[in-house]
């Protein structure tokens, strides 16, 4: 392998007990009425260990998630040893009652695993608006305990789906040669749940990261708060934003030699960590989009030529999100004035006359202007699992990627039809 | 009538040549191939009289749009004489030729009409990034003059509708009593057209407006910037902005006695003119949303309790926005917690605990909490052509409505499948 190869993270199968400390599992507890069906998910850590954590900014911000706030100490990080997450109620527009809930959940936990309430993290997600029950927490998360294993993340990561229709893992391992860890292998992995922001009443963009890498708790959170800024932040299925979106990750330092301190936040090793847990959320993101609800294409926007980030974050959310882009991706048209209606209303500073626009590799817009294109190619590239749209701005250098996917009759039937 | 009476706007059966002073015609010129279909609307002044113009913020903005604005003087009012309407052709993302074909069609105009090319206002909706051929302007103008008439509104609003289900025009009178012009009946009156913010490859809103009123351009413009700001500005069918959004307003001043000065910009008169521009706009807006692409049910989005009127805009734009809020509607789903959660991410300030939601009528949400309420009463009320939800966010004083339609699987068929 060259140093490149050496220094890059490498995909590997395996999910949110890839790595070394970390024990999971996934059972029926009774929030759904399914008895096949799992709805409680647990993940330890053998030992209390640092843990970052981000949340919605929506201001109907779900109860557990509060809790779990609290939890971190209002920071987003601290030492913690667990997160149970439970589908099937989202715990959320509760008031007070669902945030007694919420702490009684965790000191439940807690008696379980056997360690304080406030090292315990919690989510939840399902329907908003309904009391959480607490009995099926009583029975399930003893059973739970009872069944923690370091090959539960299959389970876990099925027991935390909601409209998924897929469960959701990746994992991703990196060297320490040559920068100060030389001959371990250090383990990012995780799972995800996610469909639409918000389901027929379901809240939730829910994710638990784990890694074996010694990671002090504050440079972890700030890892995590730019992985997540690349990867979950850019998928956008709907525009909307749940009040329960929770991400938690888990650092035991298991992989580590025995005394060896944690990565230099500045160094070479924390650098491949950060890239390794920037893959994983990015491989879960692309997950999440491609199983939006009804979705029958997963698309990938490339925004580039943009005068700064900002401008190249709101060119592109723009166009992942218009309805009408959406849906000629659903009926396979090359419809490039719709994604110049996009940048041109998304506030963006650029001149029409700087930009082009290319669907699939076929050059649809220059300058502005149309661009004679073979339709029948561009339908045949159209029928790919992902549409990939590249624009360019003509305005700078900045650029970034967003993810999204296509609307669909099922969207509506999904969203629309439930209850009728 | 009481004093109250006397100063409010009559609405009265009317559209574009209801005031004095305006004929109209909408022809069949051969931007689209069904002969029977008017393609070419054309509104003239008898003599050359006050103008104001708002066009789209879109940076893709069309060549009618930039040719509008320079015979504007680019401050968006001054004097003219005539607005030429096309459909079938956007004349967007055409570059340099579609800048020439917007000017030379005012040349036509104004040698059909005899006035300066730069007394005429154009404006293009149809399909983008084609160029517009000249020959049906060189034919039709000159034949849109032969027929105008005091009676030919209803023509003109045909010929600028897309896929518009039905013609949108609105007229409303006001008195001039007590207010300097007694005896004195003004009208203001318009059409409209607009469905999707941008169709099948189809843009705009476009709408034409008069009044026999006798007001300045200048303070005309700040008056059409007022009205639109709280009437087509607050439409949203799918959160898309067209290349091609534009509003012209005429004033003639022909219904005030030979001789009275304009309207004192200050005073009741231009006062009462603004409420009824205000009241016709708002009438085209829920005309427009009404028929958005594929609706089957107006949505009235009235939001109080706001801090400012930003965060009003901001939160009552969030639920009209949101996929989820207007597929639930469609599927007669009194599903407060999709609100909340619109509401929640908007950015606007307020706490959960304060926020108070109603559902046509029914309170759904109080203190953030859910509220039992009558479920086969809700699906009742969904039975209304229109659905009004009322959301308080409990925060401040300021407020707004916004107007949307709801999400159907026909929007998906017009949008997704028109080429499959």
């Amino acid at each position: 392998m060259t140093d490149q190869q050496i220094a890059e993270p490498h995909p590997v199968e395996g999910g949110v007990t890839s790595a070394r400390g970390f024990r999971a599992t996934g059972v029926h507890a009774g929030f759904r009425k399914d008895p096949e069906r799992r709805d409680l998910a647990l993940v330890v850590a053998d030992e209390p260990c640092a843990c970052a954590a981000v949340f919605t900014q929506n201001v109907f911000c779900s109860a557990p998630v509060t809790v779990s706030r609290e939890h971190l100490e209002g920071v987003g990080y601290g030492t913690a040893r667990a997160v149970v997450v439970n589908s099937g109620n989202a715990n959320a527009a509760t008031g007070e009652p669902g945030l007694e809930a919420a702490r009684e959940t965790a000191r439940i936990a807690g008696d379980a695993v056997g360690c304080p309430a406030s090292e315990v993290l919690v989510a939840s997600t399902g329907v908003i608006g309904v009391q959480l029950p607490l009995a099926p927490f009583g029975t399930g998360l003893p059973a739970a305990v009872s069944l923690l294993s370091a090959a539960g993340g299959a389970d876990a990561a099925r027991a935390i789906m909601t409209t998924d229709t897929c469960p959701k893992e990746a994992a991703a391992t990196f060297s320490g040669d040559g920068v100060g860890y030389d001959g371990c292998t250090f383990t990012v992995g995780g799972m995800a749940k996610g469909s639409g922001m918000i389901m027929p009443n379901m809240a939730t963009m829910i994710s638990v990261l784990t890694t074996d890498a010694p990671v002090a708790p504050n440079v972890l959170h700030e890892a995590l708060v730019r992985a997540v800024g690349r990867s979950f932040n850019k998928v956008t299925v709907d525009s909307d934003t749940s009040t329960n979106d929770s991400c938690f990750l888990f650092a035991s330092g298991d992989a580590a030699p025995a005394g060896a301190g944690a990565f230099d936040p500045d160094g070479p090793a924390f650098a491949r960590f950060e890239a390794a847990l920037t893959s994983v959320c990015e491989t879960l993101a692309r997950m999440m989009a491609a199983d939006g609800e009804g979705a029958s294409r997963l698309v990938t926007v490339h925004l580039a030529g943009a005068a700064n980030d900002a401008d190249a974050d709101l060119a592109a959310r723009a166009v992942a999100n218009s309805p009408l882009v959406k849906t000629a991706i659903c009926g396979h048209d090359a419809n490039w004035g719709r994604i110049a209606m996009a940048i041109g209303k998304s506030g963006a500073s650029f001149r029409q006359e700087d930009a082009s626009i290319d669907i699939m590799g076929l050059p649809v817009c220059r300058g502005g202007l149309a661009q004679t294109f073979d339709e029948d190619e561009a339908l045949r590239r159209f029928e790919q699992p992902e549409i990939v749209i590249d624009v360019d701005l003509g305005a700078g250098e900045a650029e970034t990627t967003v993810w999204t996917c296509d609307f669909t009759h099922e969207y509506i039937t999904i969203n629309g039809d439930y209850r009728s």
